[in-house]
């Protein structure tokens, strides 16, 4: 059955391999994600289904492997360490500890732990993550790293000696050859937001240092830069435009990355008992993707695929995931305070939002009431923000108000994708459009949907775990367009506003936070009121 | 606690490691052996007990991992994968099989499956050997490679696909290039007698290849070749000499290693929670070893030794391991036949020894035949060989005839080292000597013997499991001084003598050997007789 491909004139290179990336950050299946990317030259992919397990816990971890393993392309899962990602603050669908990891373990196509986010508990000597770590490494297989601090002193020798791997959280040159003299390969990030490959690359370049230990990979996706820019070959793109050497940017994206793994046998051999991943390519500085070969077979030709991805079929429990319980009426949004202050005045903790940043502000604002209600103050920049409970049908909503995505008039934009419990987050000048977007939600099984003066604007529709689509890339990117503009239209011009909105729960980074237990101070780890 | 060493103008280099070998073929215990290689800067061993495991079976595998354990310089135990090495041909000591290598997979400090010499089963598919594989793979361990043909066809590749991940066995650079093309990592070997650096690593010197999956490693090293030459040193200064940069002949010996065995973090790092293993040398071409720290203690100081090798206590069955079952006699050596053949002559199969090479020619000589006795032809270059079983006291012996050793006289030689099953080889031209020297060893608890004309001319004394010695290598390197001395006072004046003595019955190797079953004639992988 042997067939001859004519490719005089062309380079045949490896698949390319991104080392490190959620699918769930692409709001697509891992289907839906491997049709997108396939094109692009991507035939293996290391990825931490974190967003999924959240929501659906470990059953979650074993859907997106179960569909991950029907592709004509590698997609190896990592069991997600760190669910909560914030004990104590949060409450996720589902709890995974040591139990899972060793259940998980079990499973074929599983290649190790996610990314150990909790660094000050590994670094302190956590028992549950060490444990987590120590059955992975038992088992012969690799920790992921996420250590997230610019320091490189004591805390992070700790963490580094704890078990992660490698690290992708590092964005200066002096962070990487840290890395790198610790032992840990260091894994340059290029994702629709992050931008840290030109910065360490220098390592490399400039340090000439052994480029065997150094990974690219894009860590998160949106499905805009998967139709408009690409995937691993934009990195490796990127990393030659950065001055690094054509054939050592591949490396990057292939043997090295093949080799952290353990598979550097598995991978980018064109041998027999292999999986023949490989590109068919004219010039291998500016990389055009010709032709994509996966497992031996034709998968993709000059951009469009060849074959189908085949897609799993999503349990009820994956596809009716919003459970709020009830319907929500306007009069959940409304905050109320008990008497009268002084001047009609009240002070709140307001989360402050920061121009292409990840961390907030903890900003004070006085508040105006009017007959017990507490005004949404849009002239002072200010939206009022709710948490509603979505995964144990208790429909119980967290108030709080936000400051700098500025909106005016009456609307609301609600998402189920809320990082990284994934409860719906809700953003609004008005309580009726809270609960409208709310409870379109509900309806239509997840996504984000902003709703204006009454009628619903844009909506990105995510029925899988309200965080995935199953429809094409193409589709959730025009989606996301629209809810762009939409938003834009609101009064917001925020970069990546939609990602600012999901990220309002994400309780591990500073300073303040929402979760579905209350206003989080994460400066101090610990719960606070709305009103000073 | 921190020590501050002070090594202005110095260069700290990883300690080195040897990808593949065999402590036995030092004849020194674990403790003796590391005493004889951590001054020339050996810090790390990956190491297959397989001749132990012939005599002892898994009891054997134990002793030696918990002796490695102890250890200050890390001595990675693989499995034997392949005992016996001629299934239907001979009788080792105990099995090894697919539920001893699950039980060993267990233990801590395993690192893999020893070398997979079957490849013609592995190609074929022997489902022993494949779940011997696979079980190691399963378990994130390295299984090691023996492919010992020429060919790289179709048999190279089923084997290739198997498992094994690495090979030391490949001789000519077209046999390195073609395995680090099948994704296969290549061990470029310098033993006492294997010489399989020069002539391949032209690949990476020449032909350039990527040398990352180029290791190095010594195999086989016997006493003398430790105490008077050298070990991973000696290798590292040889390729060197052969042209390679010093450094990426280092990377051979240190990281590559390392990585191959997924202990890229562990090993080689100076960082908090690593095993820092270094050597302090002042010239990286000549690579004398000044200083060598394992673990971060100073082990060796200018070629001696700072610090002792821990012994364990072997226990009885370890120590009297040559379990003839009963005293010798004379008469147990007499081959005689049932009539006198026409002109007293009777045509012999006769094993002959190849100068310098490891396999046998399958020789016929007519033999003269005395009152029904066959005659010792020692006019005709002939010595009589006997095999006498020594793991279940049967003490049955079985005869053939050896040419090539060029014995004259009243001698005998006895071995206990027997590859691969290593009942007692004797090799004489009396019938007398051959019991002095088989009652001497089954005394003495093993070793190798040589007796002349009623005595004892040299002994080198192998109380462990009659493979191997308690006492320092020095004492063992005299001891096969005089023996090799002793040999050549016998007529015998081979290179590596006492060597083609002790494989005499290794049964894998064409084309004629001896065995506790009979004679094996390896062409046909079949018995066959003394007598044609």
């Amino acid at each position: 059955d042997t067939v001859i491909v004519e490719a005089g004139g062309l380079y045949a290179l490896p698949g390319l391999c991104d080392a490190h990336m959620h699918i769930e950050s692409g709001m697509l299946t891992p289907a839906r994600f491997a049709e997108a990317v396939i094109p692009h030259g991507t035939t293996t992919m290391f990825v931490d289904p974190h967003e999924i397990a959240n929501v659906l816990g470990l059953a979650g971890v074993r859907l997106m492997n179960d569909e991950a393993r029907q592709q004509p392309v590698n997609i190896f899962v990592q069991i997600p360490s760190c669910i909560p990602s914030a004990p104590g603050l949060e409450t996720p669908g589902a709890d995974l500890g040591p139990s899972e990891v060793a259940e998980a373990l079990k499973w074929p196509n599983i290649i190790g732990l996610g990314e150990m986010m909790n660094y000050p508990g590994a670094a302190a000597g956590d028992p549950r993550m060490l444990e987590e770590m120590s059955l992975t490494m038992a088992a012969g297989k690799t920790v992921g790293g996420h250590y997230a601090s610019p320091d490189v002193d004591d805390g992070f020798h700790a963490y580094v000696a704890s078990g992660p791997a490698d690290d992708h959280e590092s964005t200066r040159e002096s962070d990487a050859i840290a890395r790198v003299r610790q032992g840990m390969r260091v894994m340059l990030r290029l994702g629709s937001a992050w931008h840290d490959v030109e910065s360490q690359i220098t390592a490399v370049v400039e340090k000439n240092l052994d480029p065997r230990n150094f990974l690219l990979c894009t860590d998160d996706c949106n499905a805009n830069t998967l139709v408009f820019d690409g995937h691993m070959d934009r990195v490796v793109r990127h990393a030659i435009a950065c001055g690094c050497d054509p054939v050592v940017a591949l490396q990057m994206a292939t043997i090295n990355t093949a080799t952290h793994f353990g598979l550097e046998r598995e991978l980018g051999s064109i041998a027999p008992g292999r999986r023949a991943d490989l590109i068919l390519t004219d010039d291998l500085a500016t990389l055009p993707i010709l032709e994509v070969y996966a497992r031996g077979r034709h998968v993709a030709s000059r951009g469009a695929m060849t074959i189908e991805t085949p897609m799993i079929n999503w349990p009820d429990d994956a596809r009716h995931s919003v459970r709020t319980g009830r319907r929500l009426d306007k009069s959940d949004f409304v905050i109320t305070v008990d008497k009268s202050p002084k001047d009609n005045l009240i002070t709140a903790n307001v989360i402050g939002i920061l121009e292409n940043l990840a961390p907030t502000r903890h900003l004070r604002f006085e508040m105006p009431v009017v007959d017990g209600v507490v005004s949404i103050d849009v002239e002072q920049g200010i939206s009022q923000v709710a948490l509603v409970e979505r995964h144990r049908e208790t429909g119980r909503v967290v108030h709080g108000f936000v400051h700098g995505f500025g909106y005016r008039g009456s609307m609301a934009l609600a998402s189920t994708i809320a990082h990284d419990c994934h409860h719906m987050i809700i953003v609004g000048t008005s309580h009726a459009e809270m609960a409208m977007a709310a409870n379109h939600l509900a309806e239509i099984d997840g996504g984000i949907s902003l709703w204006q003066d009454g009628y619903e604007q844009a909506t990105v529709h995510l029925p899988i775990a309200g965080l995935m689509s199953d429809s094409p890339a193409v589709s959730v990117a025009n989606e996301l367009e629209n809810l762009t503009r939409a938003m834009q239209a609101c009064g917001c011009s925020l970069n990546n506003a939609y990602m600012q909105h999901t990220l309002l729960a994400l309780a591990v980074i500073p300073e303040l936070r929402i979760s579905d237990l209350g206003l989080v101070d994460v400066n101090t780890f610990s719960l606070t009121e709305v009103f000073v």
